[in-house]
């Protein structure tokens, strides 16, 4: 049992075959003609050697096989991540470098112990952090960025920087520099790609193909685009002209590589990991979900965390980079008729042999291509839509989502997910740190209190009710302290104050040492501390404290008992009844 | 109007004199006394020339008189900031070197524009993050820091370090050098305060004086300790027999003096006066609360964190060092009968007066007679009862308060604070992440819906009703996805799911997509999803979004509307009402 859960393999591996075997081997196919140069492009974005994106696709795919629990998730390399680890590896070594494949390894273990961290301990629930407005404009700031970075291989020209002034600017300076032949691939592929897109599915729709495989055909359209490039390459001579091409890459399998261990150097990248790991583990729990809803599925995401992290472990010892649930991978794989995670490693298979027989042919394609089909990609994430929905609906969400997107543009990816976090947290503090409470007081002829503002009601000048419509915790507990007390100095004929705490599921220690502080503060101005309508769970605990031995008054089962026990005791014996709300009286 | 909220002193310095100005002036002249030997001893703590501590003294109580809302509130150095102040200015500068007073300018200075810009931008709230257990467990453990490093003084001895390890260390290895007379006097010193503070006010009462009297004779109690160890020194020349003395003090007005504006440096100060700056409001807000409501007065918040703000502008500008509102200073000064701030003006003149001509009095006063006062007054910090109270009632806030604690001790202060408010923070966001939902049915001929695992209700197998507890956030969203449709999976008859939302305060854009997600995901399983009892300005929220437009199912006023519409479709056209709970009937 408890294996099972760790290991969902031993759950669907069970009778595994026939007419399942076949529609992976379907869905692995279709899958493996997309990764491949997916791959190359996103391993080149990430500032790597584009046979590193091939072997993230191998060996990574077999570990979340095994671990995963989605049936339908496609891990490897992705566009936002792949941006990320170029930030980070940047931050240690120039891209390309010795030291920068190292560092990008090292991310990949750190990412991935990290994952299995969270997993084991469930902590899977750190994640919520993000929130939507945070990691949608994340997403589309990253893709922003992302096309811009890849205009460089389109022009033929150098540019750098990780957020968009730098990369604009030195885009700019070096545009003189433009080489013809790169430009006029370039834009063709793009073009070509951006038509397969979105033109080729209506067409081929038309010519009465069915809607599914006409989708399939066309996601099959990126490698047309590399295989005519190719051939322009080869017929043209192009590269003598200055057109840049992917070049020799080794025939192998995935080396085994060793991640260093550099105390200093694992400090420096362990945020960037962190950061990197809480993101990719976000995108991919998106997909899955999404994913296993439809067939009524379900996702574990403690286990996801463990999934991917193996995963990221397995590019770290594989010669990869971290890797994730992609979006349009699964959304292939998922389309294509995959059941289970098998089609994942037959997808392993496919791109192993692509790696051991089909690099020499790909040693002429030029990057241009390959940007390409990265900016294609990339655009597809950014979200015009979302801002002005998520305006309409919540300003402080959209100041969430502006903030996000501004820094991530101007100052970087990393910089960017720290403030949309901090500021979506320090929003939701600041409203959890107001709760909602009203004075209230009783519907004449009833048992029900109601807000003395909204509704006509009997109260007192000696007694004050306020109801409390939250659980009290150490981020109200002072806006109690404050409340309780302006009410008070407000009403200088009180003699009792009541809390109707109706609503109110929890008190933690800082709120019961609010409380006894209200109670000794409202003691020394002569005013009785009541409390009504107290939940069981909340008298168990409070129990256990002195609150209820120090307690000035009493604890009234109901607010209606409380009152009524309470209204005599005015201090001069009569019957004080006063009616209508507390507007018409003068006394608000 | 605007201009009295900034400047309290408007309000209250209206017709001041008569028997107000008695009153502050007595007040004054016994806070005076009482504040000498303590101002030299944190100075002294602080790791700085104890004149520092008159001058902190000065400029800052009539800083606070201006802006400050308590009446009683009496600001200068105290015991926890100075440690504070000592463990950031040791990471720039050895302790009393000139670099180390500048830095514990920039810190002054630091400290007051931080607390000034929170209190314009009411970021008071923040100081919530500051839960009880955290600052209770911090101040116990600063307070047992402190009194272990003062034993080197005590001892004639040199010891160093932050955190008891290096500290105990230290004074063990460097006990042979103790010094007899040095040791003597400290010992006779400490002993005497403890009696003064334990046994003579007791005794004073037992000699006919009254209470109130007799307490303030006993606070009085340092300035006979300092006077009789000055004359010992002198009787029998103890300095020449090794006994460490206060030395000359300049007899000097507060000297003007300019924090450096050095990057680097007040980087490097930012992190360690932000959190000086918390602990310091924290500390002094809630004196300043428990004094105003003695007299049923209000304090602001907010305009606190302007008032301290200027005290510690005020320091960095006249030789001072951070300082904050004192406890045992303020509640002297209330219970000597402070009406108003003026009290502290006078006190802040009075301190000045012995800046000017008590100084040379002062050169001859054993720095152990000071590390004694220090002693006395910080183990009164230390709180044995509430860790016992706080594991009674809540093991979630004892785990950060033994956190913060062990922290403290043995790393050092800040990694203290900042570990008890992760820890905090990190437990809040957990529960907050997992909110109460219950599956709830109709009690039979009742309009009532309650939990199914506690009550005998009516359900049918094709619909489900779940009522969410507590509002939704990008805290919960993912949790109220994975819940729903986890129950979804497991009820393969389902037809409508209806989520009922009475105690739902608000969906933020998060949850709302959530929603929207699980509209989408039970739409492709054949699902539809019904709302019921939203709140109007729930319901006025979601018109601004396309969820109603997009929503599958309905919003019905009432859950027993929804339920009763909804009964009659299961497919059949029978009438499938089933009574009993669930578990019962084997379906849980």
């Amino acid at each position: 049992m408890q294996l099972k859960q760790y290991l969902p393999i031993l759950e669907w591996g069970r009778g595994y075959g026939g007419v399942t075997l076949t529609n992976d081997l379907v869905a692995a196919a279709i899958v493996t003609i997309m990764l491949i140069p997916q791959s190359l492009a996103y391993a080149m974005l990430a500032g790597l050697p584009p046979e590193i994106g091939l072997y993230a696709s191998i060996l990574p795919i077999i570990a979340y096989a095994l671990f995963g629990t989605s049936r339908a998730l496609a891990v490897g390399p992705v566009a936002v991540i792949s941006l990320m680890t170029l930030t980070a590896a940047s931050a240690v070594a120039p891209p390309g470098s010795p030291d920068f494949i190292a560092a990008t390894l090292i991310l990949a273990l750190l990412s991935g112990v990290i994952l299995m961290v969270m997993g084991v301990l469930r902590l899977g629930f750190l994640a919520n952090l993000l929130s939507h407005p945070v990691v949608s404009g994340f997403i589309t700031a990253s893709g922003i960025i992302i096309a811009t970075s890849q205009l460089k291989s389109v022009l033929g020209i150098k540019a750098s920087g990780e957020a968009m002034p730098e990369l604009v600017t030195t885009l700019i300076e070096n545009a003189k520099d433009t080489n013809p032949y790169t430009l006029a691939i370039g834009v063709i592929a793009t073009a070509f790609l951006f038509w397969v897109r979105k033109g080729l599915k209506p067409l081929l729709v038309h010519m009465g193909l069915a809607a599914r495989p006409a989708d399939l055909v066309a996601k099959a359209g990126p490698i047309v685009a590399v295989g005519l490039s190719i051939l322009a390459v080869i017929a043209f001579d192009l590269e003598a002209k200055g057109v840049k091409v992917v070049g020799a890459i080794p025939q192998s399998l995935p080396p085994f590589t060793m991640p260093l261990f550099n105390a200093e150097l694992w400090q420096q990248l362990a945020i960037p990991a962190l950061l990197l790991s809480i993101i990719g583990f976000v995108e991919s729990v998106s997909v899955a979900q999404t994913l296993a809803a439809k067939k009524r599925q379900r996702i574990r995401p403690d286990q996801e965390l463990i999934g991917l992290g193996a995963a990221n472990v397995a590019a770290a010892f594989s010669g990869g980079y971290p890797v994730t649930g992609g979006f349009a991978r699964s959304v292939v794989n998922f389309d294509a008729g995959a059941e289970t995670p098998a089609a994942g490693a037959f997808t392993a298979i496919g791109i192993l042999l692509a790696a051991l027989f089909l690099t020499p042919l790909l040693a002429s394609l030029p990057i241009a291509t390959l940007a390409g089909t990265i900016i294609v990609a990339v655009l597809s994430l950014v979200d015009y839509k979302t801002p002005r929905a998520i305006w309409r609906y919540s300003k402080p969400d959209f100041a969430a989502m502006a903030t996000t997107i501004a820094v991530t543009l101007l100052i970087g990816v990393e910089p960017g997910v720290i403030a949309g976090v901090g500021l979506s947290l320090a929003l939701f503090l600041w409203r959890a740190s107001r709760p909602h409470a009203a004075i209230v007081g009783r519907v004449p002829d009833t048992e029900h209190f109601r807000n003395v503002k909204r509704h006509q009601v009997q109260t007192v000048p000696h007694i004050l009710t306020i109801r409390i419509d939250e659980g009290l915790s150490y981020l109200n507990a002072r806006w109690l302290e404050e409340f309780v007390l302006e009410e008070v100095s407000e009403h200088p004929k009180l003699r009792h104050l009541i809390l109707m705490c109706s609503a109110v599921n929890a008190i933690d220690a800082s709120a019961l040492e609010s409380l006894e502080a209200i109670n000794h503060r409202l003691a020394d101005a002569g005013v009785k501390l009541h409390l009504s309508e107290v939940k069981g769970p909340v008298m168990d605990a409070l129990q256990r404290s002195h609150l209820l031995h120090d307690l000035s008054g009493k604890v009234y089962l109901s607010q209606n008992e409380a009152f009524s026990a309470l209204i005599l005791d005015d201090g001069t014996g009569d019957e004080p009844l006063v009616c209508g709300p507390w507007a018409e009286r003068g006394i608000m």
